[in-house]
């Protein structure tokens, strides 16, 4: 049959001039553009029908919970997942020592209006920010100072000494992607709590981080400029920020807060490391992975256990399908990403110590939503090597809803960037993110099991095609 | 400038050989899109952060709840919705009277296992069905027997006769959208307690629709052959199917139902019609609707209530951005699209007799989630006219990862299509759908604001971008 259409080309070929070699080249990549969608095929079904992903982000949020770096916690999820990748019948598993510092909350953050004319007393909806530091169990009280951005609190700095710094500017909620809207905000908790304690304030409280009103508070980084005092710093909810800022504008506020955070100095922990060995270019590494740590409230379930048990779902999908790749395949459970990266650092060193490549580095850190597809970034001279095949991609991938766009990464493979790969980043839809994003409420019931696997069978067709690429 | 552009085209244009008019157009026609470009943003910055739908949505589906048509509630729901139109500035708002079958759930239903020999009795959760008939207050009693599908049920038809026949085949979940899962199942639901009654069984219970195991029954309609006795019937929950199945396995297995349904005749309702009469072509409609009735459990939040308000969104977003509509745009609640359609037949109708004619028509009946695009069916001279305008769109409308693709349409406007215009039906995310659809959990909680908003965000865009159609 091919024989035979291969014949008629020839004849037609000879009468139009065209080049015979030019449509083998194409029937060749037309069957191979076939294989390829019939294994993406395959990827789903195995994804939807035959998820373990669930299970896996359940004990992780539920049984484990909260897991930031250094605690007893995170060391349970090192040796979790080091399991469940024993399980993958992967050519090697291994923890990847890394120092870390073990911020500890203490007893629980209280935030007080105190004595105010119109309202009394009124506790609001508080949590620590990471990298904070403690009042001491009596405490510290002050007058509230607000303002709406750093600059503001910079061209009012001779009103700060013994105040209460208050930043409280909202999500610009126009931002099509959340994760917009967060970046216009979050300078405020990164950089504000430093900026007070620099100008004199005894503490520092932000609105949370989303463009919900509700009564969860977000905590999250915090970043201390050298030598600058970590004063008690505290994330209020959405709602209590409201009636703190409407209080502001009838009269002065004060505010009692105590927090009992503290610095427990230096720890040892461990990213987790999976690797099955390439059969035709094992020099050249194709990574998926996610962080294992997670802020200590919660179960950390969407930030970042989804993109844990997506990237060793990927390796249970491929492995069922029985494909062997090409390229070394590595799932990787960084540790420490949300307070010090010392994960995702320490693997680009070892990993630059034994001269290792990475052709790819996928990361999910943004949720296990519905995904959109990937954005990309890295290496501009390799970008444009490979951009031809992400358009050639699009046939395979948009009836999956996945488009590659400019623009990605993630935290942890970042530090890989100096290898001249090409760094990835999952994008799932990310209206619901910031509801759960660092709170109480990043628990098992907020992610959906079938958006989980949708994840996974994302991930696997990227590596699976990248791995394809001659 | 312009001027001084266009001078310096003519001039390029001799030399190169080009037409004048064709640069004008060009020209003409990116300025156009540009003007597009920024209102569909204007349309997305009002919805994002002026939305009222969520307001509404929580007035409609926790204020009044669930609103079979014929209900009390059904008529609260028109009154609310008439009085949230009379608020948007249109020309017209009015009732359009229909007659519906109210059919009526009375005292809660019973499936119970009775005398097992490894479990004893056991409860199931489970709701009758809309349009079943009831059992009396004695209930009925028999032995189970399982199919999987119509077809083994028609094979095995001399064995069926006073036994309660129970349809288990599941969801497959290995489609994408799970709309497609639902379509690959629900014919067990529609046509299987008919054909149980009609081969003499006492009851029928169906696996509930959904691709989850979970313990929410769903209800749903079901359809009686002409002259067969509508018998008790019911959804059970995945988790009680999967044990009633797991059960049958063992040995014989009996079940008591009780069902008080009864159908209470007719009702007059209405659908609720709002219009704004257009500038250019008054006599071209363009419709955005959803439906008002929805099933008696839960608050029908997301089907349909956030059609409903999705639809007043549109007119209230393109009425606040000073839009003097060109066509005539209608915003229509249709009554009874979940057991009769009497809504949607009688406005069509109606309109036929007016001699109307319905250039464009929105449905947005798949739930308040992330929009994805559109589906577009109908007449297909006209969709060959103006399938030239979707493709040129796509610049305009990907950037909000909306795609408009063929086949879609909606119940509601089904009936219009004899009018010969385009039918088109909102695209949400269709992951966690069936997680809510007709069971006590569709509520307000299950409806994230956002999202809801970005799909009335859509549709306004789609209206105004079919209003500019020269």
């Amino acid at each position: 049959m091919i024989q035979r259409h291969i014949r008629i080309y020839i004849l037609f070929a000879h009468v139009l001039g065209l080049n015979f070699f030019s449509y083998l080249l194409t029937t060749l990549q037309a069957q191979n553009s076939e294989q390829q969608a019939f294994f993406i095929k395959s990827i789903y079904d195995e994804a939807l029908e035959k998820q373990q992903s669930y299970e896996w982000l359940y004990f992780l949020s539920e049984k484990i919970g909260g897991r930031i770096a250094g605690s007893p916690q995170s060391l349970a999820a090192v040796e979790f997942t080091h399991q469940v990748m024993d399980t993958l019948g992967m050519d090697t598993v291994w923890n990847q020592a890394c120092e870390v510092n073990y911020w500890y909350r203490g007893a629980r953050e209280r935030v007080r209006i105190i004595g105010n004319p119109h309202i009394g007393d009124l506790e609001l909806r508080a949590l620590a920010l990471g990298g904070s530091g403690g009042s001491g169990p009596g405490g510290v009280s002050g007058e509230v100072i607000e303002f709406k951005s750093l600059d503001e609190a910079r061209a009012n700095s001779s009103k700060i000494k013994d105040k209460i710094v208050y930043f409280s500017r909202p999500f610009d909620n126009k931002f099509l992607k959340t994760f917009h809207a967060y970046g216009s905000a979050v300078d405020q908790r990164v950089h504000g709590p430093s900026l007070a304690s620099k100008l004199g304030a005894k503490a520092c409280i932000v609105r949370s981080m989303t463009g919900r009103l509700d009564s969860f508070p977000h905590t999250g980084g915090t970043l201390w400029e050298d030598g600058v005092n970590p004063i008690p710093a505290l994330g209020i909810s959405t709602l209590d920020a409201e009636k703190l800022s409407a209080l502001l504008k009838k009269s002065p506020v004060r505010l009692y807060v105590e927090t009992h955070c503290e610095n427990r100095g230096k720890k040892t922990s461990y990213s987790v490391i999976g690797e099955i060995r390439g059969s035709e270019k094992p020099d050249e590494i194709i990574l998926v992975g996610g962080h294992l740590d997670s802020w200590d409230v919660g179960g950390g379930a969407h930030d970042d256990g989804s993109g844990c048990v997506q990237s060793m779902e990927v390796i249970k999908i491929l492995k069922s399908l029985g494909y062997k790749p090409r390229r070394t395949l590595r799932c990787v459970m960084f540790q420490n990403e949300e307070n010090g990266l010392a994960g995702g650092k320490t693997y680009a060193e070892e990993s630059g110590k034994r001269g290792e490549f990475h052709f790819a580095a996928i990361e999910s850190d943004a949720g296990g939503f519905t995904p959109q597809g990937f954005g990309y970034d890295g290496d501009t001279s390799r970008i444009n090597q490979y951009t031809p095949y992400f358009r050639e991609w699009d046939d395979l991938l948009s009836p999956y809803g996945l488009h590659i766009t400019k623009g990605g990464g993630g935290a942890d493979i970042g530090p890989l960037r100096s290898q001249k790969g090409i760094l990835f980043g999952l994008s799932p839809d990310s209206q619901r993110y910031f509801d759960y994003h660092h709170t109480e409420n990043d628990r098992i019931h907020a992610v959906h099991p079938r958006e989980l696997a949708l994840g996974s069978a994302a991930m696997a067709s990227l590596v699976y095609l990248l791995d394809q690429i001659p």
